[in-house]
């Protein structure tokens, strides 16, 4: 029986899906018997179908795809929260399996889609919305399921590792190296979502909720991007033994669901800290397994129609074997978020001054003041003609205090001259 | 419904599988509708029953848990190919479903065992015979299935990467290093199925089956191991730019499959020369996904016990669904096997040799009377009073050419006086 697949979006990941069921067809049939046919294209203009060959299977009304009764899969390839999420739970609604690479979508209405799919008795995957083809979904939902995940850390944005990258190997500033990525399409041209840690969070909200078997949304992730980075702060990293990456992170603690996306330093040892350029890794601790890491590609046509393509086959085995969804939601448990306010940790701040006597002595009182007790201060030289750098290591402290102390020393008169850079630190 | 479980082999593993269950059991259920039951133990002795609280559930006698009608999945955890043949192979006759983590089975018997499974319209799974811990089986026969795999690259033995990183970072010579794995656990009284290949051999059998779709016995793998390492081969390697690792390598070429384990010199910007100590890494190339590496623990008791009831859980699943096997032997192709004489590549080779002169002069003969042409050779140092250590590099040279030039220079009178070693370099 052939499984007959609808795609909306014929964008970069859509037109690398229509290649791999084009090149591999025949491999699908002998090896797995699946036989997958392409049945009906979706998008504002028929020009992408043409350029694919499949001009003759256009529509630019998705309702033609979700309403037509012989199509098995709904692949939804458009993004964003809207459209997309209106085919989504449409295409469920009509009693279609879907397969996404929405991470947005899943991130903000993960729970609505689910419920939708349930309702449905139909399978929903999104294995291409987190790490593009690196399978950690999969993994999450299979292989390690036996395990109680204590960990999940990722770089999960290419984007940022590329410019984290090309600062420390490089000397690049945040900005030139914004342009570089901008000028190779790594970088959007408002690229909001890579730098202030957006798409991260709405990635690591997916995995944490997999992991921890508990739902959290995109707005339970505390998010800080890496604009206040300077090359500076990788050379001081780097001095201490650590590498920095704008890292997502999920900890489950005996008091709640740890989730956050920040820069961090963590030690140049750590399998972490050599995911260079726009390479994507996650790392996953369980108490049976120990550590494992997931590595590479984050983005691009090929990866991500490579997940995409996984989920469609994984789902017609099940549907010629007339029993998918045989895996829907796991999220069974409500476990509490931490708020970032009742962590401890390690702190790395990096603070622009003006260059005269005793503003040292101020900031350190402060410091003081707030219980952050320093492990070292050390100026980096001159920010600029009247500036100098001061970098502060606290011992750990709590985020309350830090910030407080941050936020005193910010608003004192004629001291601070730029936005601190604060990098958490990761043992 | 309970799912009833048959466990053959009560030692590190399948005491790791008994506390899974213990410890996770509820979770199970509670997240997944999965409702495990240990309902049966086998094993020689019944101490280690005991010890994990289920000497109740004890029996000496195998077929006490292959012929009992309620238990639906039986765990083989013996080893090895003759006992552990028959618990899997009977245990299949009988209507069981069957998970084994055993390499030297799948690497060996892997046909039969499928055959055998197929016969019974049972599932087989093996995921712990690889990598321990890390989730590649899964990844390889799921997430990544769109692809055509192009190469699977692995540091798949702990125990000679735990050598191989002593003698790198502190110059242990390779008895040193045996002789601290063995003290430390990580290698056997008998030490040879680690250091000479055979346990690397078996697992990329199974990998290169599963990711070319083609049958690959374990007799198939050139299989050198690493007792002719010594510390200045690795130095030299570092001076160059490479690490050495005891890689299994298989990649699909248009000729067929080249299948290997031996000592490689790779770049140290490749991901594979950061896994270090007793992980394992298994680094795979596809068409679209790009490359993507899997790391982890390949080893002990929780790493192995979680792959094994990764296992158990998803077949639980499909079971409670009523359709396991969903997926069976994918080996549908028949690739040839590409000899290594037939390889072209670049050799690092080490000569210990007389130190007198003219010795440089005839050696470098013979490679050139071979068509081997040399990039460098490189004098260094003395290996004991009275020889030295000559080092060659080559450039790309076929590999039989290799070694005709190798076997001439090591049967000519009072020349070479230890085994040389030779290291392959993959790019």
């Amino acid at each position: 029986m052939a499984i007959r697949i609808g795609l909306v979006g014929t964008g970069t990941v859509g037109g690398g899906c229509i290649d791999i069921i084009q090149k591999h067809g025949d491999s699908f049939r002998r090896h797995y018997g699946i036989d997958l046919e392409l049945a009906r294209v979706c998008s504002l203009h028929d020009d992408e179908a043409k350029a694919h060959g499949v001009g003759h299977l256009f529509t630019p009304d998705y309702h033609d795809i979700v309403n037509d009764p012989d199509i098995d899969i709904v692949i939804e390839l458009v993004g964003g929260t809207t459209v997309a999420k209106s085919v989504v739970l449409d295409a469920l609604d009509a009693g279609k399996n879907v397969v996404t690479a929405n991470k947005a979508l899943m991130a903000t209405s993960g729970q609505e889609v689910f419920d939708a799919a349930d309702a449905a008795g139909k399978d929903i995957r999104f294995g291409a919305s987190v790490g593009g083809g690196i399978p950690i979904i999969g993994p999450l939902k299979h292989s390690l399921i036996a395990n109680e995940i204590e960990s999940v850390m990722g770089i999960v944005n290419g984007t940022t590792n590329y410019m984290l990258t090309r600062m420390a190997e490089d000397n690049l500033s945040y900005e030139d190296a914004l342009a570089e990525a901008q000028a190779n399409g790594y970088a959007e041209a408002n690229p909001s979502a890579d730098v202030d840690g957006f798409d991260a969070a709405a990635k690591i909200a997916i995995l944490g909720s997999i992991a921890f078997n508990t739902r959290i949304a995109m707005d339970d992730v505390y998010t800080r991007g890496i604009s206040t980075i300077k090359p500076t702060d990788l050379e001081a990293a780097r001095e201490m033994g650590y590498a920095v990456k704008l890292l997502a992170i999920a900890h489950r603690t005996d008091s709640g669901v740890d989730v956050r996306v920040h820069p961090t330093m963590i030690p140049v040892t750590h399998q972490l800290a050599h995911v260079d350029g726009v390479f994507n890794a996650i790392y996953v601790v369980g108490d049976f397994v120990g550590e494992t890491m997931f590595f590479g590609e984050g983005a691009g046509a090929g990866a991500a129609a490579s997940a995409v393509m996984g989920d469609v086959l994984d789902m017609a085995r099940q549907l010629q074997a007339g029993v998918a969804p045989i895996v829907g939601c796991t999220c069974t448990d409500s476990l509490p978020i931490r708020v970032i306010d009742t962590l401890s940790m390690k702190y790395y701040i990096r603070f622009t001054v003006a260059d005269r006597p005793g503003v040292l002595a101020v900031m350190s009182k402060v410091f003081a003041d707030n219980n952050v007790s320093i492990h070292s201060m050390t100026q980096r030289g001159k920010a600029d003609r009247s500036n100098v750098d001061v970098v502060y290591v606290t011992h750990t402290a709590k985020e309350s205090d830090v910030q407080a102390a941050l936020q005193t020393i910010c608003e004192a008169d004629d001291l601070v001259v730029a936005e601190p850079s604060l990098i958490r630190v990761e043992e």
